[in-house]
């Protein structure tokens, strides 16, 4: 009881010691936060092995207590996971600053002059699982947009994660960076994140990465903004007018690329006037990659027709479930408007595709669907922060407020309102 | 408690009725819109009569209930008021429409052509307190930018409140806009706020509009995104290198011009090496008005010395308060490092203000207060989405999440990312 009021109180000044951090780094100029950067990119390289082994020792301890294999594959740190981590934090320190930009000038009638200014949002948390490259990407995003980071990472990375916490702050300190701008709560007690979760004064922002019931979790009980999207349950409606090798080419693409992330496709709806004529080419490319399609009735009779593997009836709850594995949902619609009543129905305002030649479908998809990202002949896949040319992400919004879709450095700020005036009052 | 049950289900066939509408507010072209809102506005003129003779029925059933001066003032619709409140919606119907506005157009290398699109929220509720005028404003705003209404106003109003919904939406049906876009909650159970706050999959943001306690209130039980701002403590600092005509003029301006208002001033701090200089001219014009001036010791001693009118010695609970009346607290700082102190401790962040013509000073001050709106020799009372050039707004808000400051129509939309491909998958 006194050991978790500790905890609680090292939270707290944690949480302290980042919003003042905060406050000096909102006036760091880029060149600093461009060179800590860099810094910290060349630590973690002279490290590496020490980084290495932490987490070595992390999955051989999580091993066995018997963590799930997909849980051991997210914890892992692999050569190229390492590399990737660390070029991932020169490319944050190539991007420009969003910091101080400005918009809206204008020039008022009675000659004040007023704009809004770049700022940032001050501490920006993070709640996460597993994997021990979030501990040092989310520090680069914040760091470069002039926000402190307060991290919370799970148990089973704890000794990884103590270890990049470390080298990120000493690396940032050497070159003028604050070293409270990036906390780590050692502490893995659960019950921390539901205090977390009540410190609003502290954190401005908080980012859960990690599983559903994670997410669900922050966003039920934060007391703060929070980012709680990533549950991408997409489809892609193949039109009357689509071309059909497109579409193959597309719908392939989408659900076998990398299945287990959120901008994979789970539910593909096809026009009845086309399916006899796609559908067995669609079943026949996802076969090849031994993909588990689950069918409405007619579309698993014209599978069934045509001796494609992995094809079963679909139930209920395969509309609407987000598979983040080689899993499909097929339903053949007898019109766009079947086709929007299905998305508006199941799907989660992540990402939605349509694959046409017909300008009007083309239009009428755009205008209605409500989702974060809409394509017209291309693949989901492509709704991401680095493929939407933002460079790096914080995550994908599925909210409606402040940012939606891809969140990268511009994304986690906010603005100030700048005033210029020379003795103006309010008639 | 089967009365109550009936009330809650009705609420909710509201929230779907108005979400649903939203749907085809969303496409709805800005001529639509705007014919809508007029007609809107020659409605109210032709049922002026009973309108007032509603508010007129409102005001005598509460002062004979005992409502506070103060609400019965809000609750009052004068014939100006009512000339104001429909002024306010042809003023909405002429601003830009937001919606379909795109930005961040770019072609990607791989030919994929990107763009965020304006889109409205969805459904936007407010719940308010006596003044009728919130059940005409909000939802000229919501129409204008494609959301849905969704108005729960105070009992104190509630005859005036269901005529003037009545005309809303009977005007907005007649020229196309679906009637259900606007809808008001007439029972006045306050179990029905705490409802409507559960309401998540139903209400995109919700805005509270009324005293600190109701607006905390939604801050802290809302659990979709709420604008909880309009709590405006501010500051105007007096800096060695001011003006002191100018001082006088914009300290006079931002306390006593509308003295109720969030953006009005609330304390008073000078440099100490200009307060013998300056401080009398200051005492002086606020004594004109009778504001009561609650002073630190060395400049109740200053204003003393001249016999100023109205002054005494300020208590801690002074500083930090939102006064909302003719009360301003008085401060002398040794420097700008102890105004900033004082601003970060206090201040709300809503409107400060710097008074000087040393440039660096006014740079600092720029750069180092974190407020939705800083203000260089100019009266705090332009934070405001008119004064701005924003048209209406909804409300100021001090949160740095979405909006900050004045939210005109553009702060009540979000985006879509529109994808244009030919054929393009991921690599």
């Amino acid at each position: 009881m006194s050991a978790m009021r500790n905890e609680v109180k090292r939270l707290h000044e944690q949480a302290r010691a980042a919003k003042y951090a905060s406050r000096q780094l909102a006036t760091l100029g880029t060149e600093v936060k461009n060179r800590a950067l860099l810094n910290v990119a060349l630590a973690l390289e002279e490290r590496k092995a020490e980084i290495l082994a932490a987490n070595k020792l992390d999955c051989e301890l999580n091993k066995s207590a018997g963590l799930s294999v997909e849980m051991l594959g997210r914890l892992e740190l692999s050569s190229d996971g390492f590399s990737g981590m660390v070029a991932g934090v020169r490319n944050v320190a190539a991007l420009p600053d969003p910091i101080g930009q400005v918009e809206d000038v204008r020039l008022l009638d009675n000659g004040l002059q007023i704009a809004k200014r770049c700022v940032p949002l001050g501490v920006i948390a993070s709640i996460y699982e597993a994997r021990p490259e979030v501990t040092v990407d989310i520090p680069s995003l914040c760091i470069k947009s002039g926000n402190a980071a307060f991290l919370r990472g799970g148990k089973e990375a704890v000794n990884c994660n103590k270890i990049l916490a470390a080298i990120v702050r000493e690396a940032l300190a050497e070159e003028g960076v604050p070293v409270d701008a990036v906390q780590l709560v050692e502490s893995t007690d659960r019950a921390l994140v539901g205090e977390m979760l009540k410190m609003k004064e502290e954190i401005d922002l908080i980012v859960p990465r990690g599983g559903g019931s994670l997410i669900t979790y922050v966003a039920e009980n934060a007391t703060m903004p929070a980012i709680t999207g990533g549950r991408g349950v997409n489809h892609i409606y193949v039109d009357f007018g689509a071309d059909q090798e497109m579409a193959v080419d597309i719908i392939y693409n989408a659900k076998t690329q990398k299945p287990a992330v959120c901008n994979a496709v789970d539910g593909i709806l096809v026009h009845r006037s086309v399916a006899e004529l796609v559908l067995p080419s669609i079943g026949a490319a996802l076969a090849k990659d031994d993909v588990d399609m689950r069918c409405d009735p007619d579309s698993l009779r014209i599978l069934m027709a045509e001796g494609i593997k992995g094809i079963r009836a679909a139930a209920e709850e395969d509309w609407g479930y987000e598979f983040c594995a080689l899993i499909a949902g097929i339903r053949i619609v007898d019109d766009m408007d079947e086709a929007l009543r299905h998305i508006d129905r199941y799907g989660s305002g992540h990402s939605e595709a349509i694959i046409t030649n017909d300008y009007a479908a083309s239009q009428r998809f755009l205008n209605e669907v409500d989702a974060a990202a809409v394509f017209v002949n291309a693949s989901t896949r492509f709704n991401d922060g680095g493929q939407f040319g933002l460079g790096a992400e914080i995550g994908v919004s599925t909210d409606k407020f402040h940012a939606r879709g891809p969140m990268g450095l511009r994304e986690i700020t906010s603005y100030k309102w700048i005033v210029l005036g020379n003795g103006q009052i309010r008639p």
